[in-house]
């Protein structure tokens, strides 16, 4: 049940990936990120404000942020080792602990609505592939190549040069958390994962708990190396934290980032259901915006 | 670090899987699946006695009870949708909090080994499909309908002519978690998954922190319906209720199996560095066994 305090109050926060991001990175598309990242955010802003569901406002938050090519996920995902795409996402519903992921796509185009589609319409949580392509015949397909761009085909040929997985430490992923005047919560995540990722690997984004969370207490979207989210189960930890420790959202999101993550790992954002949000990294910076009914409004890359 | 009052001690639990088991399960079958738990408790008992790492011996009572053709892991894996076998496991180790776990396997007849491998020898933490099954060149393959027993297939025609999943109750994954003398925990667990599951469907099992989980206070592994499990990251929590409310490991078990899950869900074993081992299930039965250094030793299918 959502406490009076909440109620009237929205909050959202969205991230374009934390991770190794250059400060001598061209001016001119710093700004051409912040824009997508304030544009995503003013859409959010505008259906939360006129009392639209968080779980609606982060799945749409996530298209935005899919559909925006400067960003790791949809278009514009980065290329596996067999320079192919192979995306993932989740989402989930904090009030009724709902949640639906997808992983190994190959061909849907906004992958956030296919985890939609798992949460409001299958008995499963995790659905892989091709049978989870199948699934949802009403959502657009592409060919894979369609996700490309000339940014992630250099990375990658970057990659291949060295053949190391551990350099391909561009920022991945994208999430949101909102708040919304009921008082839920809902979180949403999506990936093409990392440059060089063998086919078949599946990361944190899908997996509920550690890429992805929501509660009726806080809702929670990771990135960074998945691996060390995963292991840490990284979003339920913080989830765990507030409910058994009774710990405020930034002080448990403070100790997960910087104690409970190896350093240089990403970031994450995370929004309680008093409209608090948390948007901590332990790298060089992560792209992210947060807006609020209180007037906050903004978006920034690095600390 | 291991404290003095785990020096010498060693202990092991082990389940076949919880769910319906009708009490009028033939006297002959039950003695034989009891007699199966307790070889494999009998193997792991001489490994732990002797020194043998937890990991090690959870790998190997796993692989004993995926070569059992009376659980659902392994030989004796319950059929997809499809009529086909679909096979995931995962395996943790709590010293170090390195993990390793695969999905939608065909042909690897023993898929803890393959989470074995890489959990030792991959940077990554969950593996799919035929890239995973690929990796370990030395494991043994088979034919996928290797798996395929005549009790599976007549579930499975029963099945088809309900078309429900939720009618597929039989007892689910088998699993191990070990304390040894060293102090150090594990944690492995492998399943077929639901009769009738749609092809692509991940479950609990190589999701950790829902149906696997080892940490340097406990080892955990669930068994029920996946879904349920992942939604509640149900081992996790109780690796989190120990860390953050210091509950005994009892307490905190019997919280999650009867309050934190849905009733008829399913059970979880666990094990914690005093070679406390609980075993709570909300069905009506669970193959388990648990053995330690006391001289407790022995199998059991209903309370």
């Amino acid at each position: 049940m959502p406490g009076m305090a909440s109620m009237n109050k929205w909050a959202v926060a969205i991230h374009g990936g934390a991770g190794v991001i250059e400060r001598t990175l061209d001016p001119k598309a710093a700004a051409v990120r912040i824009s997508r990242l304030e544009a995503v955010l003013a859409s959010a802003r505008e259906q939360l404000s006129r009392g639209e569901s968080a779980l609606n406002a982060v799945e749409q938050a996530v298209v935005g942020l899919e559909e925006a090519p400067e960003f790791n996920a949809g278009k514009g995902a980065v290329l596996t080792a067999a320079g192919t795409h192979e995306l993932e996402a989740a989402i989930m519903a904090g009030h009724s602990g709902a949640c639906g992921a997808v992983c190994l796509l190959e061909t849907i185009r906004n992958p956030i609505r296919l985890a939609r589609f798992v949460l409001d319409r299958s008995p499963h949580v995790l659905l892989a592939g091709d049978a989870a392509e199948r699934l949802a015949e009403d959502l657009d397909r592409v060919a894979n190549d369609w996700f490309r761009t000339d940014l992630r085909e250099e990375q990658w040929k970057k990659w291949k040069s060295t053949a190391d997985e551990a350099d391909a430490k561009g920022p991945a992923t994208v999430g949101a958390v909102a708040l919304d005047m009921q008082g839920n919560l809902a979180a949403a995540t999506s990936t093409g994962g990392r440059t060089g990722k063998p086919c078949g690997r599946i990361g944190d984004t899908p997996t509920i708990g550690a890429g992805t969370w929501a509660d009726q207490r806080c809702a929670i979207s990771s990135t960074g190396h998945g691996e060390a989210f995963m292991a840490a189960v990284a979003a339920h930890t913080v989830a765990c934290r507030l409910e058994f420790c009774s710990e405020k959202l930034e002080v448990a999101m403070q100790q997960m980032v910087h104690e409970g993550l190896p350093a240089r790992s990403g970031g994450m954002i995370a929004v309680d259901t008093e409209g608090t949000i948390a948007m901590p990294f332990n790298c060089e910076g992560m792209y992210r915006g947060a807006a609020d009914s209180m007037g906050r409004f903004g978006a920034d890359i690095w600390s």
